[in-house]
């Protein structure tokens, strides 16, 4: 939390493990001064009684009843919570950045689809989606910003340069296989989430019809076969794509392509192929950070194409994309307060 | 190992993971009697030295150069070891029972394809696949027998009754992704496999071209796209098979194929949906079992079906798997020696 | 569950980690019909409900209200609970078997110090403490058997040989370093046993004052200074115990004491020293078993004597135990329905 | 790697664990550009090529042989190493930190207790032991900076305040049981640190005799019963020491004790009660971060005293130390390049 910052900024649902890690690179970023966090059950506890890490910073939790006037707010509620809250989010900042899928869709139709009644649908086009890399020119002074979903986030990485290229047309069975922490099941626990029960797993928790699909179809322009399991690691999600193009493709025709959509991106890596222990794109090698990691493998036999995606949920896929984002918004340098870049060796982490 | 056991049984490769299980199962098991472990690494050293949790067998390990007359051989030994000493083994037993690749495919066409140069191509056609379930007929009596593969066993389990019923004629895409445990990379170590390389990874890796898709083409009659994720568990293999039948089919379709096929199956368990945290097949609840588990979910807005299948890779997907087949070929009970119903909690495990 | 079981059995509080346990061992053993588990929270449901490694078993939870008439009721409760119904677990069964503290102590005095308040304090003298290498010969025809604790189970192992030696006299220094896994928590959840808050700990969960000492003090009447880590795994629990004898020892002398002591128990095995990866106790190698390993390694420098005790909290440390008392009650085998002696490799599982 | 660094630097010993964090510590420091990293095994491979967090740095390894002229050269070679060789590093750099225990004891007496021969023992006495809490004067304008070794400095960070304060006074029985994570074991492999083998272990690794020892005896006087076991995480080693002061001690005495020495370090951090989830020092509260928590607990009870300290020992233990040290040798800030207070979720990454 820089003495000169040149915004000030909020976090509404503080206790969150979201909210932690928005105010993890909030309070190190250099532009931002983060002058309340929010929470009901932690209420004038300190941030470090619920972040560990966050100890040395001198902030308490405050009523989510009496938001302070700030440059930014980003809210880390529930899904559901933001769009009953949101006239009082944008009375208090004139920048929201909205974690949940409240206002990541952008029509009430297909909000129905996937969700159950949407209480502000005059809202969902005027906000932006926030998937930097797709969504930049939609940024810069946005006041409503949706920050994209975390599998969704994976999943179109790997994807979008297929379709920009012409390689995916939309006619193609495309099937994504997805593997997820268990820090996408948040703080609360339950049984299914307690560590007896959750280590060593390899649990089909999403088999179909899990709503990320929505994002992922709005935004590609593709119908996806989607399916999640949980695996035995806290951060990351890791999107594996199986794609059977129409037409064949080259090494070089994929290079081209993602070099050429994410070669000057700052948090995108081409990972694929090449030697040593880690040679495509895993998650553990991006914890902690807001990178992506995409690469591919080509099946010529069967005529398929393989992309690999992978992320850090809490970070690419949450509150560091939600940081990208309003570091765009708000006219910031892009990887301000994102400049962390992992650990080595490291565990999922 | 009873007293009064009816078989004469050794293990060659006794000290490999794999071995370790033969000889547990063995050593439990009503109808055979140990009479000999080979390794050359612990030659003279007690089984328990390699295998904590065989300390109580008083047996040491001895040179396999010298075997020792029995009614079976079971040979744990890595891909292309058996086919150089089948002669040997064959001389030494009745019933040879192979766990490595060396005798699975039919024709030498097909393992060239796969593997490297057969020295004894001509026993390819002798040898009988085992996969009990699916070979069942062919066993009683056979001399030379190979133990199917894991990912294949996984993978063929959760297919087959798509196949048997029609609803998979060889025409559709198939996907088969693929998250096995660190003990099928064996005993040896290496950099990528040491535990803060290993642990937390979700690793692609055998990206495309693992070579048990020859087992399954073989058998099912059918091409899959198969990938395989290294994930974080010991034990465990879960194959998950995105299908795209031709035709609609409903879950009564399904429930009844699967039942048909495996309602009298001692070792395979219908998993899908239902209640509580283990609604559908997952390796830990099997660890340590020779159950497979298989289950599956329908995506009505694809038509697609996506098949869930899980083993203890080690058990199901081999000494299991080996001790089942020759419990067949000898005419012994199915389940002798193989009744451990695993634990809960546990991890992976 | 064998079709000519001698004995009935029920188990109250099935839906537990340890209620699991029970009912997976009286299952399978050769002497045990289990007629009833009972559940106040699954009432009606399979017993495969809570546990997938029983989904085989064709049995449902009833209500603890309408106890059966049985050989032996093993108590599955809470701490607490069972003191307030033991009238009626009494009355439904000639030998009780408790898994709480309820009747683990000698006296009223010696409750009240640890616990809050007894209600049936006449009882405890009554009771007979289950560790059966340490109270074997009481237990034949008891019919209400307290089954001791995991982390007491642990220590008093290692360190009753030194006590029966003299080696351990009650006026030296004893520090007990436990490290337990997480089924030690149970079945609830709870943000701390919550997967992402578990992983990876070494936490200190009872630094000083952990009510075990109290077993501890009780049966080898010696003051031990006593602190409990939990680590990153489901089950086991590990004790090591650092001594510092008044008169010198040598190793002599306590590979003499630990095999008079151990030499023909069924259930304990030394291991200390010697080559390979597993030279001195761990509880994984005893995962899913109820088989306690004590080692030792003496420190000369500073005439210390490091005593190691590992076991399966789950088993030794509780339902393993609580068969194996029952056994020794009733004059079945005291290995019957105990013989599993676990897996390699195996996490901690 | 600042384009305005004041100071270039180098690692010796760049492919292992320690070397790679040096890498990525001084890759993002302020003050300091890495001009080279030198590795046998993957001369001329891109440093990412190791480790996969510093693709983005474009630096290759190279020879060992010639070492460039630096300003600081710290070596992360294996112990033995660096006295062979100590020359050559002090004619490429006029600081070099060592991370090996080459230089750690103070005469070649302790030296020889410990380990076998030094071939350098006349610059015993000119090395300056680098626990900068401890160290802090010796340290500026230091040209040979020995940095401390893991599991002491998390010991002797729990131990000082007390002997400070006259609670530990020599005469004390000391036991220290400490828990590490598997990168102590380095990059290497083998069975034992195999994923199979090490996953979910409890295992005395050094009952006793831990060379550890000697650097805690030298800086604290103390004589201290250590034990190190390895627990299932990465980065971490916890450090339980149970205290019996010959007087009794308050919580008030110890609360002063701790702030009076530590209430000024940047990297230390007072945990001791208090609510949530994590009330003691754990390991992974502090993986990534050069943070020390220390706490403790009274055990009125046996007047018995249990200090906790936990650190990442990568960092605090030995990279982060090392660059701890450099900045406070060479007059920099001395939290330059370690403001990184790590991740909440978080396994023991």
């Amino acid at each position: 939390m820089s003495d000169d910052a040149a915004y000030t900024a909020s976090v509404v649902g503080g206790t969150g493990f979201t909210g932690g890690e928005l105010l993890r690179l909030l309070a190190g970023h250099p532009e931002f001064e983060v002058v309340q966090a929010t929470s009901r059950s932690k209420e004038n506890k300190t941030v470090g009684h619920a972040h560990p890490n966050l100890r040395d910073l001198d902030l308490r939790f405050s009523s989510p009843e009496d938001l302070e006037s700030v440059d930014a707010l980003f809210a880390a509620t529930p899904h559901g919570v933001s769009m009953e809250q949101i006239d009082e989010f944008r009375d208090a900042a004139e920048t929201v950045v909205d974690l949940s899928a409240d206002f990541r869709l952008d029509t009430e139709d297909q909000y129905d689809e996937w969700y159950d009644g949407h209480s502000r649908p005059e809202l969902l086009d005027e906000s932006v989606y926030a998937l930097p890399e797709l969504t930049r020119d939609e940024l810069p002074g946005a006041d409503l910003i949706a920050s994209g979903g975390c599998n969704a986030t994976a999943t179109i990485l790997g994807l979008k340069p297929l379709v920009e290229e012409g390689i995916l047309t939309g006619d193609e069975q495309i099937v994504v296989d997805v593997k997820v922490g268990s820090s996408e099941g948040g703080a609360g626990g339950g049984e299914a989430s307690s560590h007896p029960e959750r280590s060593g797993v390899v649990r089909p928790y999403a088999p179909t019809g899990h709503r990320h699909e929505a994002e992922i179809e709005q935004f590609l322009g593709l119908d996806v076969s989607f399916t999640v399991h949980a695996v035995d690691m806290i951060r990351g999600a890791s999107a594996t794509c199986h794609v059977f193009p129409g037409e064949p493709v080259s090494k070089g025709d994929l290079w081209g392509a993602y070099r050429g959509e994410y070669g000057e991106e700052p948090f995108v890596e081409l990972v694929a192929g090449g030697g040593g222990v880690y040679r495509y794109p895993e998650p553990k090698a991006v914890a902690g950070t807001n990178r992506a990691e995409v690469g591919f493998e080509l099946d010529p036999g069967n005529r398929r194409l393989v992309v690999f995606s992978a992320i850090d949920n809490m970070m690419k896929g949450s509150a560091g994309q939600a940081v990208h984002a309003a570091n765009v918004a708000l006219g910031i340098e892009e990887t301000a307060g994102l400049e962390f870049g992992g650990l080595h060796p490291v565990g999922a982490p």
